[in-house]
C-alpha cells in the first residue's frame, strides 16, 4: 500500500482518516483544547495501530501553538512549562535519573540544527556528580548532552555514536531532540511532538538509518522534534488540492470539468510532482525566510522545558538564565 | 500592465518573449557558449528597453554554469577568472580606483548572507594606503569593503549607511554583492549576474526600498547578484504549468478537457496561488536544504573573481588564499 | 612628564596619587558602596582635572563587582539595573531621544568582540518609528544600532563610518559600548565604566585614532566599557612589584639589599620588561581562559542595561527576554 | 623531584638540561635545519628517559617555524607537506587503514579550539566506504573525524567519548589534535609537535584525565598539538630571569647586589609568583590578541597536512581546495 512518510502522528492519522473515511484502529486519541494551544495524545496501543500508523507503540503528545511565530514572550514561557508537564506525565525520569540528551541534526544546515541548538542551552551537570562523587542532588538532576553531528560530518553513523556513548555512560534515560519535516507548511515551528517511542529509522530532515530507541540502546528514549521544513512536492500537491478543490467549487457537478478535476486529485499527481521535480528533488526544501531565528527561539522553547522538567530545582523563573 | 518582478535580466526578457512572443525591443543580447557555462549579455539601451524589462538602461551579465552544485575545484576556479573577466569588462575600474564593496543582505539569513560572507572572504587593503599615505601600488588596488546589515537588524535604511560611508570616503567605484530571488529552481546557485546599474529598489530578497547606484552614490555602481531562493508561489506556478502542460500532451485538442487545461495557464492562477498560499507568503522561500554550504562555496567564487579583478598583482595561483 | 595610559579613569586616579602622593587636583569623587558593587564617580571638573588626569573634562562612573565572575544571575540583573540607573543618572537621554547604539571592537578577536556582541542583544526600533512616520511611542525608545568592525576589516577609519551614519540618521545621542585594557587583572571583567566623555583617541584595546565624541559627532556620546584584558608588561610589571615588595619586608632597612630593591622599583624597569618583551609585544594580553563565555555575560548585562535605561516600558521582567 | 609540567617534549629536555647541566639519558635527539624551519625529533628510548622526560617512550617531532605568523602563504604550503611528510614517517598509516580524527578542546574557547577548528577542514571520507561497501580506494583513505567536546560542554569524560566510538567503528589509527600550553611565547603558534605516543593524562589546555593512547584505545595514536598560550606564572618567571640577566651583567661578581641576585632566580621565585597570581590564576592565560584569527591559519595548515598525508590521491596542488 502506497503510504506517504511524515514524521508526525497527528499527520499519519490525518492521511489514514483521509484515506479510510474513518478513526484508525488500535489508537486512543485524547485532545485538550487551550486558548494559546491544543494538546493531541495519540497512543498507539497495539500491533493494528502500528500498522495503519506506519509508527511504533507508544504514545506521541502533539502541542499545536499557531500563534507560536510571533515573539510573545509570555506565550514562549507557557510553552516551555506545557513542554516540561508532558515531559514529566510520559513517566520516564525520576529525580536520580541519569539523562543523556542527544541533539540530532547537522549544525550547519539552518533547518537541521534544532538539536544542536538546544544542546548549547540544556544546563548539563553530569561533571559535578562524576567530579564529586554523588549520586543525587537536591537541586539538580544528573544530565549529560551531546551533539553527535550528521554521516556527511563525521563519517560514521549518528547511531553508532550515540551507543558508543551510552555504552560508556549508561544513562536511565536518552531524550533525542531533532527537527522533523511536516506536511503542512502551517505546522512548521508551531507544532511539537514529544513522544517515549525514541527515534525511528526513516524520522527527521536526513536520513537516519539506525533507531534511536529501547531496542536500539537498552533503555527508554523520549524523543521531542519540531517540523522546519515542508518536502517541496508535498507542498506542491497540498496547493494543488486547494485550487482544483476551489475550481470544483465553482464548476457543476456532472460536467465533464468536474469530472476531470476530480481525475486530477488522484494519487499519481503526486508521483506527476515528483517527477517534475526529479532533477533537484532530493535537497530541495520549503522553509520560512527567516528559520535561522526561528530555529533560535525555538531551541530556547525546548532547552527550557527540558530544564524544567528535568531538575527538580529549577522554575521559570530561572530558567531564561540559563539559556544563552 | 501585469509585470511578474525578477531580479534578473534574463529573467525578465523571457517573460517578456512568453507574454509578446517576440525579442523585447530596445535590448541588445549577446551570447556566448563554452562547455562548462554561457554568458549572455543582455544591454538595455534606451527608454523603451526600460520599460519593456522593466529594469534601468545598461549592461546585464548572466554568467550560467548548470554544473556549479557539484563540488568541481577546477571549474570553480575556472568561474572565478571568468568572473574577474566579466567585472574587468564592464570597464569601470582603474589601476588607481578607490573601490568600496558593500555585502548586502542578513547574515543570520542563511540564503540572504550571500553579501556578508563575500566581504569576510575579499582582500581589504585602504588601510595601508591609508596609513602609509600612498595612492597608487603596484600590486593591490584599494579596496575598502563593509556589510552594513538589513534594516531590521540595524534600525538604519541599508541605503542610509552606505550613503553615509561613500560620503566620507568617496569611493571611484561602488561594487555591491547581494542574493537574489530566482523564477526558476534551476537558477538557484547557477547563475551569476553582473551588471552596471548598481542595485535598484525592489530587488534583492529583502525589501530594499532607496537604490545603490549612480543617481543616489554619484558613483558608478557595478551589482553582483546570485539567486538564491525561489518564492513559493512561483515555484507552485511553474510546476502547475508543467504538469498541466503534460496532461495537455495527452489530452485531446478540442474536447472540454483541453480547453479547461488551457483555461487554467491562465495568469490568475498565480494569484489564487497566492491567496492560498497568503497565510504564510511573505516569509516563505524554497530553498536548497544544503544553502549554507552553497552559500559558503559561492561566497569563495564571487570574492576570489573580485580579489583577481580588481588587484592588478593578483592571480589565480594566489587567490585562493587569501579566502578563510 | 612620563604617563602610562590607561583607559580607566579610576586607575589613572591611582597612577597619579602614587606618584603625586595627593588626590588629584580639579577632581571630585564621589564613592558608594554597597553589599555587591562600589559605585565611583570621578567629575573632571577643569582643566588642571583633564591634565593630571590624562582624560577630558567630564563624569567617569566606575562600577567594581568583584564576584561578577561567578554565574550568579541574580547579581547580573542588580548590575543590569544599576547600569541603567546610572546610564539615566547621566541626564543625556530622555524619552524622545532618537539614540544609536555603536558597537566598536573587532568580532573575530574574542575580548575584542564585547561591542559588536552587545549590538546583537540591544533592541533595536528604529526602522518601527520610520515604517509607521511616528515620533514617540509610550513603550519604546527610536534606537538605532550597529557594529562598525575595525579599520583592519573594513579599510575604513572606525570614526568615518560612524559620522557618516551619524549624518544621515541624525539622532540625539551616541552611546559607544568597547572593550577596554585594564593595569590591573582583578578589574578584567568586574568593572564597567560608563562616561559623558565619549570614546576619545587612544582608548579601547585597538587603536582608535579618531575619537567618538561631542566634537567629532556633534552630539553627546556616552561611552561604556567593560577592561578584558592586561597588557602583559603592565602585568609583569605590577606582580614584580608585589614580589619586590614582600622581599622587602623581609629585607633589614639600610642594607644593601634593601636599597637594590628600591633600586628595582623603578619606572626603568617597565621600559626593561616592555625591551624584553618587544619581539612578541604588540599583540600580546593577558586575558582569562574562558574569555569567550565572559564576554557573552558581560554582553547580556550591558545590553539589559541599556534596555531598561533607554525603552520606558521595559523593565527587569522583561529584559531577559530580549537578548538572545 | 620538583618538575615543571610541559606538554612539549623539546621544553621537557631543556628543563632537564638547565637543571641537570647534561643531555638526558635514555633520550636520542635528531635535528635538521632548513632555511624556514628546524625539525627536531626527541626519541625517549627506555624506562630512564621516560623518567627524566616525564614523557611516554616513542617518538617526539617538534617543528619549529619562526616565521610562521606571519602570513607567508607558500611558507604555509611548505609546512602542511612537512606535516604530512613527518605524519607518514612515523609508519603508522597504510593505504587501506581505517583512521579516526579526533579534534580535542573547546570549540567556545579561543586558544582550545584549534582541534575542532581542524575537524571541521579534513577531508572526511568514511561515509562512502560504508555507504559503497568499500574496502579501499586509490584515490582516498577511510577517515572518520569527530570533535567530542569537553566535560564542561557535554558532562561526559572526552576519553570516555572516544572509547565509545572507537570501540563500534574500529579504526586501525587515531590521530588526536590539541591545543596545548608552551612555557616560552616565541613558541605560540611557531611549533608544531608530532607524536605517536597520543595524548596523556595533564596534557593539553584543559585537564585531560583519561589519556588517548594505545593502553585506553587499543591502538595507535599519533598525537599532533601546537601550543596556543604561556601560563601567566610561566611568562612572569621568565621574563624576570631575563630582568634580573640582565642586571648581573651590569653588576660587580662578589658583591652583595650580586649574589642578592643570584639569590632571586632560584626556583621559590616561580612559587612566589603562583602565590602573588593565586586568586586569579587558574584561569589566565597568556595568548596573541589575534589569536581567534591565528587558530585559524593553523588548523589549515593542519588539515591540509592531514589530507596529503592520509589520503593517496591528494596533493598540495588539490588541498587549498578542501579546507573551507
Amino acid at each position: 500500500m502506497y503510504q506517504i512518510h511524515t514524521d508526525l502522528a497527528v499527520e499519519s492519522r490525518e492521511l489514514y482518516k483521509e484515506r479510510e473515511k474513518r478513526e484508525v484502529p488500535g489508537v486512543e486519541v485524547e485532545k485538550e483544547e487551550e486558548d494559546n494551544y491544543t494538546v493531541t495524545r495519540v497512543k498507539i496501543v497495539n500491533e493494528i495501530g502500528m500498522q495503519s500508523m506506519g509508527k511504533a507503540i507508544g504514545t506521541y503528545i502533539t502541542i499545536d501553538v499557531p500563534k507560536l511565530k510571533k515573539t510573545d514572550e509570555d506565550l514562549k514561557d507557557e510553552i516551555s512549562q506545557l513542554v516540561a508537564k508532558e515531559i514529566k506525565g510520559l513517566g520516564k525520569n525520576k529525580e536520580d535519573s541519569k539523562i543523556l540528551i542527544i541533539g540530532l541534526g547537522n549544525w550547519n544546515v539552518s533547518p537541521d540544527a534544532l538539536g544542536p541548538k538546544v544542546i548549547e542551552r540544556v544546563l548539563v551537570t553530569r561533571q559535578y556528580f562524576v567530579n564529586y562523587n554523588k549520586e543525587i542532588d537536591e537541586t539538580v538532576a544528573n544530565v549529560a548532552a551531546i551533539s553527535p553531528g550528521v554521516m556527511g560530518l563525521t563519517g560514521i553513523e549518528t547511531g553508532e555514536i550515540v551507543r558508543g556513548i551510552v555504552e560508556k555512560i549508561n544513562p536511565d534515560l536518552v531524550i533525542a531532540v531533532d527537527a522533523l519535516a511536516s506536511r503542512k507548511m502551517d505546522r512548521i515551528s508551531t507544532t511539537i511532538q514529544i513522544s517515549d517511542t525514541g527515534i525511528n529509522p526513516g524520522s527527521g530532515i536526513g536520513n537516519k538509518r539506525m533507531g534511536l530507541n529501547k531496542d536500539t540502546l537498552g533503555v527508554p528514549v523520549i524523543a521531542i522534534g519540531i517540523p522546519t521544513v515542508v518536502d517541496a512536492a508535498t507542498m506542491i500537491n497540498d496547493t494543488m488540492d486547494l485550487i482544483v478543490g476551489s475550481m470544483k467549487n465553482e464548476a457543476q457537478v456532472g460536467s465533464e470539468f468536474y469530472s476531470m478535476l476530480n481525475e486530477i486529485s488522484k494519487e499519481d499527481k503526486y508521483s506527476l510532482i515528483q517527477e517534475v521535480l526529479e532533477p533537484f528533488m532530493p535537497n530541495v526544501v520549503v522553509t520560512p525566510k527567516e528559520i535561522d531565528l526561528i530555529i533560535d527561539d525555538l531551541s530556547i522553547i525546548i532547552a527550557n522545558g527540558l530544564n524544567i522538567a528535568l531538575h527538580p530545582g529549577i522554575d521559570l523563573k530561572d530558567v531564561n538564565r540559563y539559556i544563552r
